[in-house]
Order: C-alpha cells, then sequence, then structure tokens
C-alpha cells in the first residue's frame, strides 16, 4: 500500500477536524483507495497547548522549515488562516513542488494572482475546496463538473453568521442586537463578528468564485461590499409584506463584456429558491448557458463540514501527485482582462424607506424627485402616524434604475427639510 | 495544441446537446485547457435523418465497429439509452482500453457489476454524470468531494416528470390525470411515462447512488419500487393540512449494518428542504458523517443539462488519457458485501385514508386493529358525510411502525364490512 505523508498547517478547529477523519475513516483510505495518509508534522505555535482532539506529540513542531525541508511530506494543508505568515508558507510550499491544500478564503482574495501563478508556474495541485461554503462542492463544481459551461451567474448565501442573524431576526421578531448575540451564544458569531457582518467575509469567498467563473483573478478590493449593520426589524418586516426576504447577497454576474462583482443585502421574491435557505446554512445558485440553474446547498462552516472538504482537497492532491501531471482546468490568470462594472452603472430594482414628518404633500416632493431622475415607482405604503409627533416610514419600491441615477435622487431627497432620519435604500434582486 | 478524438453514439437529444457544447464553447476547450477535442464518428441508425442540430454529414456512420476499431479514437460517448446495444458498446470500448462516457442509468442499474468491473480490468475512466440529475454535479460529489465522509443517507426527487405532476396536481387543485396531460404537453412526460410514473427512472438512479455511497454494486432489481400512480389530489390535501407535502422519494439509508435502498412516495413536513423543489426540478440530500447534509439541485433531465454533465465526463477523461494512470477512486465492487433490509423490516409514520361507511363505531373497530399490532394512532381526521350515501374519507397519521406490522393491520381492516374502496398507505419521510 502506497503511503502518502502530508503536514498540517495549524491545528485550530479546521487541523483537527481533518485529523479527526483521516483517523476515523482510515479504513476508507486504506480499503477503498489502496493509500496510507500519513500525518508526518503538525505545524503549531504552542506544542503544549490542550486541544479536544489528541495527536502524538513528535507529531507537533513551531519550525515550518521542518515541514518545508522534509522530502517526505508531499501535501502541505495550510489551515491556519490569517494573511501571514500563511501566504508565505503557502507560496514556500508550492516553489519546493509540494502540493497545498487550503481553507483560507482571505490569502486567495487578497494574493491569488501571487497563489494561483505559484501552483502553475510547479505544475502543483492546489486545492481550496473548503475556503468557500465549507463542506459544499462549491469549487469542485465550478472547476470540473461545468468547465463545459460559459457561467452567467453566480448567486450566493455565503456567510452563516450573517444569514441566521436576518433569519432570526425575521422569525422571532427580535432586534439586530438580540439577534447577533444570540449568534453569539450558539458559536456562529465570532466574538468580533465586523468581517462577518460588514459583508468581507462574503466579500473574500466571492472573489474567489468569480476568479474562477471568469477564468481571471478579482482581488476582494475589487469587490462591491456592503453588509447588514443597517438592516432594522422594520425593513424585514416591510420587505415580506410585499413578498419578499431580505438576504446578505454575494453575486457575480456577466452582463457584455463586464462583470458585476458585489456583495450587499437584497431583497429576493419569497418565491426564490434561496429564500428557503435559512439560519446558518449557505448556499450557491449557479447558472451556465447549458448546465442552466443549478442550486449546492449545506452547512457553510464548522470543523467537520470544513474538514470534510480539506479531505476530499488531499485526496485530489493525491491522485495529482501519483500521475505526476500538473491538473489540466487552470488556475485564474493572472491578467486582469475581465472589466468590472462600476456599482454606479448597475440597475436594480429598489426598496426605499423614508422617515419623514406626516404632514401633506411629502411624498409628491420625494416622488417628484424621483420622477426627475427617470426613477418610477412599482408601489408605495405610507404608515399613518402612530404617536402624536415624530416620523412616520414611507416604503417604496421602485421599477429599474441605475444605481449612479438612485445615489443622486436620494441625496436630493434627504436634504428636504420633511426628511427625519437616515433614508434605507436595498436592492431587489429578481 | 493536444487533439483529443472522440465518438459519440447516438444523436438524439443528448448527442446533439454534446455536439452543440462542444462547437458553441470551443474556445473554452481551447484557449482554457489547450486542448482541442474533436468528434470524429457518430454512430447513428439513419445517416439521412433530418436533425436540429446539424453536423457534417461524413462524421456520421451506422457501423459501430468504425468506432471500435479505430485506434486515434480515445472516448467513447453512449448517448443512445436502451439496454442493447448500448450495454455491448460500453463493455466492447472499455475492452478496447477507449475511455467510456455514458448518460445511461438502465445499463449502469442493471448490468453495473458487469460494466464497473470491466473498467476496473481496464484500468479505464468510466463517466457517468449524466446518468442521475442531468446537470446536478451528484456523481463527482458523491465519489470525489465527499469521499471522506463515510455516507449515511441519501434522500432524493431524482424524477422531473413526477415531480412535475404532483406539484401541478397540489398547487393547481387539478386531478393525476389532468397533471400528466400537460406534462406530457410540455414535453416534461413521454408519450408512454409508466417507467416514470411507476418509479423505475427513480429506482435506476438510486441503484447507482446507493452503490456508490455504500461501495458495493446493488442492483435496480435489489430497489423496492413504489410509484404515483395511485396518488389522489384528495391525499396531497389531506396531507397538507396536516402541514406535509408529497414527493415521490429515492432513500438510500445505513442502519447498523444493513441498508434500506427504495423509491415510493412519501410525505414530507413542510419545513423540509425537498419540499421548496417544484416542477420538474431534481435534488438531492446526501448526509455524510462529516460534512453533516449538503442539498444539490437542478434541472434532472433536458438536452442541454445532461450535455453539460456528458461534457465534464468527458473532460474528466481526457484527464486520466493524458495522465496515462487509472483513477484512484473505485467503482463500485462486485461483492454483495452490502445487505439489504427487506421493506417489512424497514420503520416509518404512516399515513392512511381508509374509505368507510359513516355508522358509529368504524373508527373504533379500526383503532381497535391498528392497536392490537401495536400501531398507535398520532392524529386523525373524520369528514362528515357529503352525500346521503357512500363512503366517507378517515385519514390517519400514526406513530412509528414497522412495515410488516402494518401490512397484516391493514389487511385484516380491509376485511371490515364496513370499510368500501381501496385504503391508501402513504410514509411518511421526516
Amino acid at each position: 500500500m502506497e503511503e502518502i505523508k502530508i503536514a498540517l498547517l495549524g491545528f485550530g478547529t479546521v487541523g483537527q477536524g481533518v485529523y479527526e477523519i483521516l483517523q476515523k475513516n482510515k479504513d476508507i483510505f486504506e480499503e477503498k483507495l489502496g493509500i496510507k495518509i500519513t500525518v508526518k508534522k503538525i505545524l503549531v505555535r504552542d506544542t503544549n497547548k490542550k486541544r479536544e482532539v489528541k495527536a502524538p506529540l513528535q507529531l507537533f513542531t513551531t519550525d515550518f522549515g521542518e515541514i518545508l525541508n522534509d522530502k517526505e511530506i508531499a501535501i502541505v494543508c495550510e489551515l491556519m488562516g490569517g494573511l501571514e505568515p500563511a501566504r508565505s508558507y503557502v507560496i514556500s510550499a508550492l516553489s519546493k513542488g509540494k502540493q497545498v491544500v487550503t481553507a483560507n478564503k482571505a490569502i486567495l482574495a487578497e494574493y491569488g494572482a501571487e497563489i494561483f501563478d505559484e501552483a502553475r508556474k510547479h505544475g502543483a495541485f492546489l486545492g481550496f475546496e473548503a475556503s468557500v461554503g465549507g463542506g459544499i462542492p462549491v469549487i469542485k463544481t465550478l472547476n470540473e463538473a461545468l468547465i463545459g459551461n460559459r457561467i452567467e451567474r453566480i448567486t450566493g448565501i455565503i456567510n452563516g453568521t450573517t444569514n441566521y442573524i436576518l433569519t432570526k431576526m425575521l422569525e422571532q421578531n427580535i432586534s439586530f442586537d438580540k439577534a447577533l448575540e444570540e449568534a453569539k451564544s450558539k458559536g456562529y458569531a465570532e466574538a468580533d463578528p465586523s468581517l462577518d457582518l460588514k459583508g468581507y467575509d462574503s466579500a473574500h469567498k466571492l472573489s474567489i468564485l468569480a476568479s474562477l467563473a471568469f477564468g481571471s483573478f478579482i482581488p476582494f478590493k475589487r469587490v462591491y461590499v456592503e453588509g447588514i449593520e443597517n438592516i432594522d426589524l422594520m425593513d424585514l418586516k416591510f420587505a415580506k409584506s410585499f413578498g419578499y426576504i431580505i438576504k446578505l447577497i454575494a453575486e457575480a454576474k456577466r452582463d457584455k463584456d463586464k462583470v458585476e462583482v458585489r456583495v450587499h443585502p437584497a431583497l429576493l421574491s419569497e418565491n426564490h429558491i434561496l429564500t428557503s435557505v435559512r439560519l446558518n446554512y449557505n448556499a450557491i445558485l449557479i447558472k451556465g448557458d447549458f448546465v442552466g440553474e443549478i442550486l449546492l446547498y449545506g452547512l457553510g462552516a464548522g470543523r467537520e463540514p470544513t474538514a470534510s472538504a480539506v479531505v476530499g482537497d488531499i485526496v485530489s492532491a493525491i491522485e495529482y501527485l501519483l500521475s505526476k501531471k500538473s491538473p489540466l482546468i487552470p488556475y485564474p490568470s493572472k491578467n486582469e482582462s475581465v472589466k468590472i462594472k462600476p456599482m454606479k452603472d448597475c440597475v436594480f430594482k429598489y426598496y426605499f424607506r423614508f422617515s419623514a414628518i406626516d404632514r401633506p404633500g411629502v411624498l409628491s416632493k420625494i416622488s417628484g424627485i424621483l420622477g426627475k431622475y427617470g426613477i418610477s415607482i412599482a408601489s408605495v405604503v405610507q404608515i399613518g402616524r402612530q404617536k402624536k409627533k415624530g416620523a412616520v416610514p414611507i416604503v417604496m419600491l421602485t421599477h429599474e434604475a441605475k444605481e449612479e441615477k438612485v445615489e443622486r435622487a436620494l441625496a436630493e431627497i434627504n436634504t428636504l427639510d420633511v426628511l427625519k432620519g437616515e433614508t434605507k435604500k436595498l436592492r431587489i434582486i429578481e
């Protein structure tokens, strides 16, 4: 039986999960595949730290050089997270001719150009299934199963924390803060949840998906990002009354010679398949010119699902290792041939919520300005005054309009003295 | 640029779709993968038949020998359907050392033992992604992405025709016959739809999925099958009133040392993700010990989605062709080591609909017999008499019971002289 020696960089949540699968399901690899996968080294900062999953003490090292220079180690799994030293370790391992598997969305979204290039240069396999959607096989699907398709659109819910919060707010009629607290207590939100809430986590993942879909690397910094911090329960309820559910959507879409690559909350019609994605589940809807629409759904994070994806990649790495051949399907190229459509040129239907003084003529002033910018109203709801004084909400859904016009119209509307408080603007995705 | 020559066996719906992708998306293969895929021969029965997609006349042949003996043809795509000569052609092509891609679920479900064995013997790649779920990458997912998992359960809606009929009946309040007629007029049901309606099509596909999940070949004849021909609109409506949707479900499930492999209509709770699968869509829910539950959803049939899967397999075949290595992940083995749990030992909650004379004591007689067999009732609805005479429906949901007991209890109940017409029995899947 062929023995394959691998190293794990990092032994946190995902690293322990990978070690656990390799132990617990050893028979699958040995009996089914006829290979023995041996973890030879585990890189950690502190070899004495107590960990839930136990591994023999002699596997641990604090010196990456021990792994890099060990010729027996054919596959390096980077499961540390963070930008550095993860990036340098991945680059060094590739340059030494090792196959690399990583669960690190941030290094790919930030330094993908360099990392993909290094893999290409050395004919190495670089697996990154675990970087998007946990155990959901979206990378393999885009890169292999749908290779015959021109990808037209990817629409995803790819952050569990924000989806959990939005689901709980609407279903339990609770505030954002309360839902966030609940997410934290269940371990679905980190102590500092801002990367998730601001949409950056989704944008990292979308950078990877869009790069695969369009063939050329689209870095994180070119993804338009808006988070969910400003979503009020009131907006979820108004949207629902119009037949829509608000989700944090990551979308990459071809439009003639340009692509839209953006993360923002959006209203989805209740019969849109993505609205059945609740709580901390993730889902990615892919549209190809031949396959039509397919959806992949599952847990997008967590030790076991993420480890499942890493192990799938380890087995792919072994295939290439044994065949001594580089992968046929190329990594996204470095050339920035894909033109990104600026947000101001994107076209949507919109949801607006104005806070206005309850006085005759307000609606006519607002709609007058919208009209001036060519934005036509599809429906409007004005709720009568509840208290003696204070602002009342006016909610509008519009027909299609260009983002730039909408921005200019709202800027002008916000100068009206009958407007109180912030105007909410959300996009509608059909 | 490397040129790969392939042959298509059959030029019907799928064959034409494959030809079309290879022409229309030629740039993907040439520019992205650096390979030229050339269709060298197309086997047809009648070279003069008019076809929607045009191919040069000199590609067509009626002689399989011309393809089999052409050493330049490295990949044979069997897209004819039917058992013979498809089976013989696939076996012959494998035995000549060619890579084979097939969209034919029937030959795999019937003769998988022989076909998988032939592929194994010659170290050939055999692609069959298109045999289940059209363009949905369920084979690649089970076989590659989830390789580190022990598959615990697969629950699928894998027949578009029956799902379309059940969706239309409930949503438009129409009879089975009317919905079937509509499916035919839309091209979602064949002129003779019995393979679909009786569940055989789903059972063919489940045979393939279960064989991959459990590692040893489970032929079609060992799959328990029940179709939807006896589902009345009344049952869909009663189920809905209890919060359930009726779907034709294909399920393969590990239970200790045995597996359940069955196709039958079932009641699913309205918040089950599979109930959001409407019309002619397919979806497969896979549960692995590490990945948890993932769902794959899309169009399960049709020229373009199926052709997309075939082309994905052609590219995989090329990977193996160029690497001159056989696939690491093995085909299901021939040994029948997997024990199939007989249906009589399976345990479900049930839905019963009795047609009874509206007379005092009927309910007590029925529930008395159920009690005798240890079957306890969870809820019951008895609709009062609508006409002067005739039977009234009594609908019951039960707690968990063994199929064998249920069969015996129903047989005894059906002998009661207060029972009129057929008793309906449906299983509930949680």
